[in-house]
Order: C-alpha cells, then structure tokens, then sequence
C-alpha cells in the first residue's frame, strides 16, 4: 500500500504567495467610497490598517514574497500534509480519486493562521503595538492571538457575547496566547454603549462587534484593525496553501479535475483553489466548487452588487455576492460561514464563470462529517463539514456516470473545538433549515439605495 | 535557518514494536494471582482479554512486528513529527537543544491511538466482536472509539460520571466515532447498581468504572475489555513513539542525553523513554525521567509493592510503585496522571535505576504549559505539561551549571479539549497542592497485608 499522507519536506512550503488579480481576464470592480462614490486610496484606509498591508491590498502584483520571519512561524504547522482519503473512496465506492489538504495541523486547529501570523508580521514592522479584530465563533480570534503573541504584539478581541458564553474553550485559547477577550457589546467603546443603552441584555452580533473593535483600533496611533477574511491581502496570504497543494499533487503524479473549499468570507476557499483558477484561466479544464450553506447562501442566492463589509455601514463599497449588511443569519453551528457578504475576489471568480457555488443544508454536512470522521478518523470544523458534503456529491455524480474524477478539498481545520454541534446532530436535535424566500427579499431591502454592479 | 519540523517519510515509521522486557538487568518479578499466589497462566486472562495479546502480555521476545493492518491505520498519522522547541530554548536562555515528539497529531489528540489500533485490530482477529473499557477524563475511551470504528468493532466505555458531566466534548467524540458512552455508575452491572443502591447521586470513579466494564465484558463470550495503560502489551505498541524518535534524532545527527515523558499509568513515557532506556542498559550515558504529579506521587512517595490493579480488588496482584489500591487522588486536572499504582515495566525501570521520577505540582505544570503555548504555539494536555516542567528544570540546571544538554521529550497531546484546565489556572484559581503525609500513610495501610516485594 503507499504511502497515505504526504507529510513533506521544506521544498514544498511556498516562498512567495500568489495573487489572481494578475491574472483575471476581467478586472475586478474596485471598491468604493460611500461618501465620494470613488474607488478609495490608500489614505482612506490609513486609520485601519498598516500601509504595508494597504500596499498588499491593491497590488497588482502576480507574485508577492513571504517575508523569511513569517516563513520561519509557518515552519511550526507548513507544509501541512496531503491526504489521500482512501477510507472515504472506498465507503462512497465511486470511481473517485480524493485527496485533501489537511490545515487543522496549526496550532489554532485551523487554516487561520496562515494570514494571521502574516498580518501580525507586517503590523510589528510598521511599528503598531497593538492590534484589535472581532470574532464569532472564535476560530479568528484564537488565530490572531496565536501569532501577536509571537510577534510581541498586544491583542485585544471582541467577541460576540452569545459566543464567548457559549464557547468558553475558544476563550481560554486566547487567554493562553496572551490575549485579552472581551464579550461584545461592551461599555468601553461608543458603538457598544449605544447598543447597551437599548438593550442591556443584547446577545452581540458580528456587526456590532466589528464596529467596537473598528472603534478602539482608530482611537490610538499604535494600534490598527485586523480582518481574518473578505480582504485582497488576507486571500492572497492563504494561497499558501494551494501552492503547496500543487507541489504535492504534482509530486503524486495527480492532478486535480474537481476543486473544493466552503465558503463563508472566502479565505479557505480562496487559499486552496486561487493556484487552481489560474490554471483555469490559462486553459486546463477543473470544476472549481465553493460550498455555502444553505442558511447563509450568499453565493448562490444574493445578488452581486456594491455593499458595506459591516452592519454599521463604516467600511467602504465592496463588489461582492451579498445578502445586505442587515442580514443576520439564523445561528448555525457552522459560525465561521455566517457572513452577509464574500470576498469580491472570490465573487468575481463567480461572477466571472471561473468558480461555481453550491449550498448544502447543515444537517447533510454533518452527515458528510461523521462519515469521514468513521471512515478518515479526523473530526472536522462544522464549516468544513460543508465542503465534505460538496465532495460527497461530486463523488456520488461521478458514480451515477461511470465517469473518473480526482478530487481535491481543503481541510480548513479540526472540530474538537466544536463538539457541541456534533451533539446535536448526532441527537437529532438539529433540523434541516433553508432560508426563507421573503427573508431574502426583506435584508436586500437594505441594498436598494447602492450603487448597483453589471 | 534549518527546518524546525521533521515531517519525515514512511521510513522512519517502524515495523516492529520493542519490548524491553528482553533486555532488562534482573527479570522483572511476575504478576501473583491473588487466590493462588502463584504467577497467573494466559488461561487466567482468558474471559477478559483475546489470547493474542494475553501472548503480547507474556512475550519474552525482544521484537514483535506490527501487523500490516495495523500499519496502515498508523499511517493515518504516524510518523508523526519530530519538532526542535527552538523557540522555548530562546526563552529559557539555557545551553540546551530542546526536542519534542508530537503525539498529538493523531486524530484523538494524543498518543492514546497507537494501542487502541493494536488492540482493536488483534480483538478483531481472534473473532471479538465487542470491547468494553472505562475512562476517565476521556482521552482512552475516545482513543478506543476511534480505533473500533475503523475495525468494525461494537465499543462500549463506561465514563466516570463526574467527567461524564463535565467533559461533553470528549462525550461527544466518541458518540461522532460510533461508540456508546454511558456515564458509570450505571444500573446495567451489579458492580454499578451496588454503589447506586448506596449512594444514588455517587460522582463514580475510575475503580468502579473498571469494575463496571470488566463485569460486562466477561458477561459475553464475543466481548473483551480492553486497558489503555499499565499493561506490557500497552508500553509494547507504544514504542513506535521512541523508535521512530530514534531514527529522526539520528537523521538529525543528534543524540538525546536526557529523555522526558510524563507519567500516569506509563504508557506515552515507556512509549518514547523505552527504545532510549534499552540504550542504557547497553551502556550509553542517558538520563530518563518520569514526571509525575505531586498529588499522585506514585514513583517517588509509594512503595515498590504487589498491589491490585482496581480498587474492587479484581485484577492480578501486579508488581508496581502504588499508592494503595484504596487511593483516591485530589480531582486535578490532569485526569491521565490520577492513578494509584504505575505500569509493572516502568516501575521495574525506577527500582533498577534506568529511569529516575520527578513530581511536579500542577501549578508548575500550567507554568510550564503556557511557557510553551507562548513559544511554540501548541496547546499541550495537562498531563504532558507535567513533562514540559521536568524540561525546564532540566534546562535551568544546565544553565545554573553551564553544561550543554540536548533534550527530548514526548510531548503526548494537545490540551484543546481540556481548556477549562487552562481557565482554571490562568484566572488564579488553581491551588499548589502537595499530597498530605497522613494520607499517603492511610492509603498504604490497604496493602499491608498483600505479598511484599524486595
């Protein structure tokens, strides 16, 4: 039998990340500003983030290079290991070939780090001390605090309070890396004292825990912002792992006909398949499938249209699928994909034709989840589970047509974290949920007033 | 800046596993039948354990191959890495290589899996169709979960029930492998129903769970218990830690003059310290340390004794460091290192002088622990932080002396479904705690009237 994992050498860890803004045959739409309804220059995002990143957001650059202290973090968890899943292949007896990239080996348990520790990085060198983001669910937020504290960095999180009651281990990961963590709304920042003044009792959301962080990191000079998702410069940090997913595939002799990540902002995703889309571009066939649920199916039910990135309307115009900046989705377990918008550079993929999107029901990714937990032994992230659910479609399409198909997922990260939902799954506890029609129409309400997009 | 990881190829996974039971100085004294006094013959073993492994148990013979199937379970996730702490030996400041052996890559977290697969896969062969085990914190009856479902096997564990209730993520694990979990004392077993009717709300133990769980599995002729430490069989199929260790530090060129793992029944210490100690014996310079917690300080507070192996008095008299099987360990953290008596090989080791033990209290065990999560990012189990302090102190040692040290260390699991430990220490609620004298002394006085060894 060969070799089931590929647990590779330094050879295989990329020096330079890849950005698919070089090579769209399109141009992406830019941003714009809701105040001037112009694209936005660097100045405008100078309170928010370091100029570095700035620079990485709007370059057009085809190849950035990884600088060697940031390598030199990734050499903790990179390369991660290659997986055949044969257990799985044989379970679905389709006519599959499946390989997935296994990124719940970082010391967060998932692909996050890959820009956090690049975001802390550059952070460090242009001289800010202390950086301040939002998190859901907490897998951004462990991240981040995770590599501030390997860059000396202070990390401050707001976490929506519903969550930071709920996941109480999420917490203590960043209590352990340093960091300090709070329930969001709090009362130090104007946004949450807004939101507490109406209702003491308010559970947070996502929104308001963005605004709070946004607050507190323009306040002072040494501090800025940090975003784990939806951004240019946070896409292109996670082609690392597409790169290295083609060294290792290639290595294999393999090549990939079918492409598959979940989607919630978009990083995952866009870390593994980016490498693959231009290979796309430049001619080779490959199916590139992005998974979303069905309870936030911004993808596959939004319209692609100019839209705030926050519930308070303080980012600028992004291009992107979206479900309004109203929309709250219903609390799915999988936290990590309950976003109103996308990343434009993965919804112009869409837009463009280069990536398909498909929308999976919680209760079939669990299903996927617990076979490849009974079949691959590892327990997966409930976001992950969803881009499972796409392989096992993909898989059973295949054996219906007799037809060949290689297939290669990205393993965003490891559910020990997320037991609870599991929990209810396995009780029965979770139903089957699809978004209603007239909720749709009443959040996209909010975007009417926007500037609309082709 | 060389490679900090060895992610190394499947030459380095080994095709045997070594018992050092072939090598030691003085022959290690038999286990008693309490009944008879004289050593129990495999038909003794018969109702509770497959006769292949009850062969495994009894094997003279210096090496035992892994079986194929068994390998290609492993290969799941084994080798697993070999890590330079690079890192941490910057924050100690001392003239010491610090190396670790990352256990935790394996789908349940630690190195629990590399006997439950064995013992699944030989339970399997002999026609059993069912194994029943106990556990506590969860780290066991996740592990046999895990490997029962890979083959097929029915897997019962019976969870103490305070654990049961206060760790549902491990509940939950096991549930998402297949298994059923119930929490012990159950009113399915005479043992269980015994204390109920005595105490109706008992918080169980690990005796009674054992009791409970070796009652039902001598109940069927097709079901087996299985023991996730203290066993030869056990120590035997955790030496793929140490020899594949072995091999990647001779890769490197380096040669480990101290040799660390914690210690609760033995297994992740023998697992790694066993191929180093074989060394020893033929007359390399190599210190060997167990390190154990102050609040179950069986290798350095106990008398080398035959002692049982449960508190109900059901098991061969073994020949072991003990507490007294009455022993009832302080509710620490570290649930794999509460266990009144230690694995006969480990024990023997100490008494001939092959391995020295050490105790640390769990305070400075969470010291060291987090000392590491803020160096090389990993979250590591409560148990193995025990191991990282030994490390330090042997690390501050050598600066104190100025002595060069090149160190290894197994570093047995990551800490992300125990972080309520971490909460517990970092919010400066955990206590020092050192086991009271007069409690040693009462615990003793249960083994006084048993067989006494040299």
């Amino acid at each position: 039998m060969a070799t089931k994992k590929m647990f590779l050498g330094e050879e295989f860890l990329p020096t330079r990340w890849y950005n698919l803004n070089a090579d769209f045959p399109t141009p992406m739409p830019p941003p714009l500003h809701p105040g001037t309804g112009q694209p936005p220059g660097p100045e405008d995002f100078a309170p928010i983030f370091p100029m570095n990143l700035v620079e990485q957001e709007m370059t057009p650059d085809r190849w950035v290079d990884i600088p060697e202290e940031v390598l030199d973090i990734y050499r903790i968890w990179r390369p991660t290991p290659l997986y055949r899943a044969d257990r799985l292949e044989r379970a679905l007896g389709a006519p599959v070939k499946i390989f997935f990239k296994n990124e719940g080996v970082s010391p967060a348990g998932s692909h996050k780090p890959n820009t956090a520790v690049a975001q802390a990085y550059y952070n460090k060198a242009f001289g800010v001390k202390r950086l301040v983001t939002e998190t859901g669910a907490g897998q951004w937020g462990s991240a981040l605090s995770f590599a501030c504290q390997l860059f000396e960095l202070e990390c401050k999180v707001f976490m929506v309070r519903v969550s930071f009651e709920q996941k109480p281990y999420r917490r203590s990961m960043m209590a352990t890396w340093g960091a300090s963590c709070m329930p969001s709304p709090t009362d130090t920042t104007e946004a949450g004292r807004k939101i507490l003044a109406a209702d003491p009792d308010s559970p947070g959301s996502l929104g308001i825990a963005i605004s709070e962080a946004v607050e507190e990191a323009v306040a002072r000079d040494d501090a800025r912002y940090s975003l784990g998702s939806v951004l240019n410069h946070v896409m292109l940090h996670q082609t690392v792992i597409g790169l290295e997913a083609k060294k290792q595939m290639e290595a294999l002799g393999e090549t990939p006909d079918v492409v598959v990540g979940c989607a919630g902002g978009g990083s995952n995703f866009a870390g593994l398949a980016f490498p693959f889309v231009a290979d796309k571009v430049a001619g080779q066939q490959i199916q590139v499938i992005a998974a979303e649920p069905a309870s936030c199916p911004t993808l596959t039910r939004g319209p692609y249209a100019y839209d705030f990135g926050d519930t308070n309307q303080t980012t600028p115009l992004l291009p992107m699928y979206t479900l309004g900046h109203d929309f709250v989705p219903a609390p799915i377990h999988a936290g990590g994909l309950r976003y109103h918008g996308m990343s434009p550079m993965v919804s112009h993929s869409v837009k463009t034709g280069l990536v398909e999107a498909q929308s999976y029901d919680q209760i079939r990714a669990f299903e996927a989840g617990v076979l490849f937990a009974r079949t691959e032994g590892f327990i997966s992230a409930p976001e992950t589970c969803h881009a499972i659910a796409a392989v096992v479609q993909v898989a059973r399409q295949a054996k219906e047509e007799g037809k060949e198909r290689t297939i290669l997922f990205n393993w965003s990260g490891h559910g020990l974290v997320d037991m609870a939902a599991y929990d209810a799954y396995l009780s029965g506890k979770l139903a089957p949920y699809q978004l209603p029609e007239e909720e749709i129409q009443r959040a996209l309400a909010a975007i009417e007033s926007l500037p609309k997009l082709g």
